[in-house]
């Protein structure tokens, strides 16, 4: 299986009212094909559904980090990981002032799940092709250094890929492995998007994945998760 | 930038004594290019290193799982979360028993480092091409479900990607934001490998990345880390 993954460039500053489906579609260096997973910076998503918050101040950024939080897991200095009404947990909730007008920060997408499906519909209606639509956030980790970016949203793909019963190479049955798929999607296609620079989309195509998936299946439930 | 990813099948099974570079160069479906970046599963690095031990009982296997760790850091049931003398933090310290020979599990190598900087020589002295390697295994994470490769060894590329003092689209100073390049490129090469199937190794083609970074760059000092 072969792999390409393209970055889409070209499509400018998004503000609220404008629809990402029709942005990409202008933007795409080609057409779309069946298969082909749209992979999108959740910060032109947030800007499209007017999820921006006026902060000029820290303190009004922390009280919009408190607010957007269910609850906070640590806290240290500036930096508050809380757990997110989606059930990430992330820094700040996923509150960010970069690549948003100064004085201003964006929040992550209200339901991610639902914008990614709603971008995948128009999509598939205007190009008569399969899709699936990835949206990305850039999260830290505990244990190791450096942010790579996850899945927050997603349609017409499986949020794992499970390979629990299949075979080794021994004929050994796998016991548990199940790939967070869209994870690795998405940390795939930043490799082409950069922080800096003006590429909030990527095309990832010779996948043959499809499935119902919810980004929001990949949050541990708290009774399994060992780290909170 | 277009990215391209494809896996290298045919390599077999590997044993102790093997080069993996010239299995690699065998295999291969052309040539490598500069800044090819080739990442290889662990597992067949361990192998050819002799990083095998017999273990036909629960009980064995959870001797090993001791000796590989310098600490645990939390246990459930089966299930060990502990530091291995790199540092990385991970189920089992890494010992592993799927495809493998029933009867043994593998370990980690036991400096991947220095194994992904013996293969990429290899891989320039018989090519004349600048390449880098990453050596990947698959780690679970907190809070996230299922499982995605990381990056457990490296050379010819930096383990960190360090955008802060670069500008977003609005011209302000971006603030904190060090990505995980080489933990990217391994889920990205992820997508193609597959568990269950013989495609231990795949070439990432297109980026621009050099550098002498570690992989044991990546673990966040205790200091700095809220989770342990």
């Amino acid at each position: 299986m072969n792999l390409e993954i393209f970055g889409v460039n070209g499509i400018g500053e998004v503000v609220e009212g404008d629809d990402v489906a029709s942005l990409i579609l202008d933007a795409l260096p080609g057409p779309l094909q069946d298969f082909d997973v749209v992979v999108v910076t959740h910060k032109i998503v947030s800007k499209a559904e007017g999820a921006l918050q006026a902060a000029a101040t820290d303190e009004e950024r922390r009280r919009i980090v408190e607010s957007e939080s269910t609850s906070v897991v640590r806290r240290r200095g500036d930096l508050t990981i809380s757990i997110t009404r989606h059930g990430f947990i992330c820094a700040n909730a996923g509150v960010d002032r970069s690549n948003v007008v100064p004085g201003y920060v964006v929040l992550l997408p209200r339901d991610p799940d639902a914008s990614a499906h709603r971008i995948r519909r128009r999509l598939e209606q205007a190009t008569g092709r399969s899709v699936g639509v990835v949206i990305t956030d850039t999260f830290g980790r505990p244990w190791r250094r450096g942010l790579i970016d996850v899945a927050i949203g997603v349609s017409g793909l499986p949020s794992l890929v499970d390979y629990r019963g299949t075979t080794d190479t021994f004929g050994s049955t796998l016991e548990v492995t199940e790939v967070a798929a869209i994870d690795e999607i998405a940390a795939a296609a930043d490799l082409v998007m950069g922080k800096a620079t003006g590429t909030p989309v990527a095309v990832v195509r010779g996948l043959r994945l499809t499935g119902d998936g919810r980004a929001t299946d990949l949050v541990r439930p708290p009774s399994e998760d060992l780290f909170r």
